[in-house]
């Protein structure tokens, strides 16, 4: 057997000590399927005084730049947050460590910083665990498709918000009292911004997006809208129309096929859909490329030991090239794509309407919707007293068409209030 | 730009016409994906005066071991069959090519000389194509789970098979009826034995094994069988009981953790399991590890252009190898666990009796089933004159105890009759 691969490990929380964890338990078969032992030189935390289950006591440190200083051969990064992880990270490559990181909010902000520093310094950089924690996603997407043309992607990938939007669905329970549950449960944190604002989701749609169109995709580039304007009322009238919302992350060629569109959102999905039945922290992705058709892949999108089986296989992955003197897939950023803003998005959409009960009503809010280019493709029409209420479902439209056909209905006199208006995903020819 | 990567075909029909197809559509951002471009040198065909439609004339030739002597960078075999496939695939590699093939029986049959001669040349075997036509399926299981331990894998892996027996689901149809109808259709072939005989899924249901357990597993170890015994009447049973039939390859460890047991069969499956929807030519697997937990692929399981993407993805992987001057993984067979037949499977079973009409039926089969250590999950009971039909589904139970208890059913004077036994696979806890 050859020398130990060199492994260190910057962060001991819920990932780092399962990946600790992996590494000893079985380090029989690691150590054959790389054809070389891995051996765990340190492990960097906040508080080293701290008791981590898993973690030798002997291997921890406060000292995450010494231990990256040490120059090992792979640098596995699971602390997260932009600083000091970016710093560390290209120190560590400075070094000549390859590095596996599951840091999806530093690859979102400034992935390209860490491709130059690996292309420089010669080493590999892997993040498989960065997005839908143990579901290989960006493996088939960098390897499997590279040489297919990818044209959608477009999948349920935060797990909190599917919680909480699954129970809202469930029980007709309204947001705050879901979102409190969740929090008292542990699948929310006590600020929820990034999860339930969609900010993680973007974080990932972003390195979706960016692997799957060779074009740089940044975090900013993401168009993003959380959950917490969802009312119990939205998930009622998505049900009475057999559908289900959910939050997606959505990153498309354009129809011109100069551009994308990455997009964040709370979505109408028909309940007969396979992302209908994606429940609480399970994560599910839809790829569609013009050859191999449209693909599904679906999983547990978190959790120690999941996203630790996604950081391990990265490891490998790294030990393996060393071991062969190869290197494993560049930055391949090519195609420079313009990315567009979700106004030049084209969708369907969902809009209900209060609306006075009486006769001409209907007629009246068509001619809105067809005076600003949006065709109509179901009305659903609810009398209960004075008021009606009125739901419209949309063939394909431009967003910002939909927009104008909002602000005529807010100008009509029959239209009391627009209660809600949502896209709609995953019909037939959307 | 660096000098192009040379490509030599072997095989001009459905798949090798699209791999033709897509190195000439996509070769520009196959050059940027790759970082020097492709050249195909060559087309092998037995009949090269036939037409082929994205096949340059003057690439194509009928001597492909000529082809194979020109040492090209990376040989594709997408001829399929053993002879003459395996010799020109060995000759490819000793011409220090390395080797993309979709050839399932070859590697099902004899991946093991394929392995040994990839080493001894130095050189790359790549066979995503080979299984489950576009999903990433072979990747995710040899790189992305490297850091893992699967326990299972379980899937629909043959697309003639599901076609026919969606449509004796749907319709109600005899299987002769459908199969004729797919043939007709161009989904079965003139002799459909490789697929409904269980075949090519069992040559399928190796190649995963062998990846998934680093163990080797031949064809010849896989349990095997076919549709061809599926009536009318199992799937309509199937029906009433809330489950649907289909054939599924099945690898899993053994619960002594020192076997395997691979095998294909009819299966039913509860018409809420996420397999029970996959139909007609799709594919669906699932993978279950230790660590990540419970993963889904599904995608489409044949045609030309799916195939072709997959096969595409290899070439890029192994010129991205050769540009890099690394390896793609080699083979990985250290565990040595012992593949066992499938009479020491552990599953649960649907049995369907017709039996006497009259008091004490139940408890005299009950007891059948008891004395061979068969425990009774759900018994179902319709009256129909003088008979009577009973319906049994059994917890997780042992083959041969399984054997036995029928032996014992048909011993008995009120059993008139053992219309059907099949495995059950997706209930919770099975």
């Amino acid at each position: 057997m050859s020398a130990p691969i060199t492994v260190a490990l910057l962060g001991g929380g819920t990932v780092g000590s399962q990946v600790a964890r992996l590494i000893r338990e079985q380090s029989d078969d690691l150590a054959a399927r790389i054809g070389a032992p891995l051996e765990l030189v340190g492990v960097a935390v906040r508080d080293a005084s701290r008791v981590r289950e898993g973690v030798p006591a002997d291997l921890i440190t406060d000292d995450a730049a010494a231990l990256v200083a040490r120059g090992s051969d792979i640098v596995v990064e699971v602390m997260g947050g932009i600083e000091p992880a970016r710093t560390l990270i290209l120190e560590a490559m400075a070094a000549g460590s390859s590095v596996v990181t599951a840091n999806k909010a530093l690859l979102a902000a400034d992935g390209a910083a860490l491709y130059r520093a690996a292309e420089k310094h010669g080493v590999d950089l892997y993040f498989e665990a960065s997005v839908a924690g143990a579901i290989p996603l960006l493996r088939p997407l960098r390897e499997s498709l590279a040489g297919d043309r990818v044209t959608k992607v477009l999948g349920i990938v935060n797990g909190t918000t599917n919680f909480i939007l699954s129970k809202m669905d469930e029980e007709g329970a309204d947001y705050g009292d879901v979102l409190a549950e969740a929090q008292r449960l542990g699948y929310a944190e006590a600020d929820p911004t990034a999860d339930v604002g969609g900010l993680d989701a973007a974080a990932k749609a972003a390195i979706l997006a960016e692997l799957a169109f060779h074009t740089r995709v940044t975090f900013d580039d993401v168009s993003c809208e959380g959950i917490t304007g969802v009312t119990a009322a939205d998930v009622a009238a998505a049900r009475d129309m057999g559908f289900v919302i959910k939050l997606l992350a959505v990153a498309e060629r354009t129809d011109d096929d100069r551009g994308v569109i990455v997009r964040v959102h709370p979505t109408m999905v028909p309940r007969s859909h396979p992302l209908a039945s994606v429940r609480d922290a399970f994560n599910a992705v839809f790829i569609e490329a013009e050859n191999a058709g449209e693909m599904m892949f679906y999983g547990r999108g978190a959790g120690g030991a999941p996203t630790a089986s996604a950081v391990l296989g990265d490891v490998v992955a790294v030990a393996r090239n060393i071991r062969s003197g190869g290197r494993g897939p560049r930055e391949s950023i090519y195609a420079n794509l313009e990315v567009r803003g979700v106004d030049q998005a084209r969708t369907r959409y969902y809009v209900n309407l209060d609306v006075a009960d009486r006769p001409g009503v209907l007629a009246t809010v068509a001619r809105a919707f067809s005076d600003n280019g949006v065709s109509i493709q179901v009305v659903r029409q609810e009398g209960h007293g004075d008021d009606a209420g009125l739901i419209v479902r949309t063939h394909l439209a431009l967003d910002g068409d939909l927009r104008r056909t909002i602000e005529a209905l807010r100008g009509l006199d029959v239209v009391k209030q627009v209660v809600g208006v949502m896209r709609v995903e995953g019909e037939a020819g959307s």
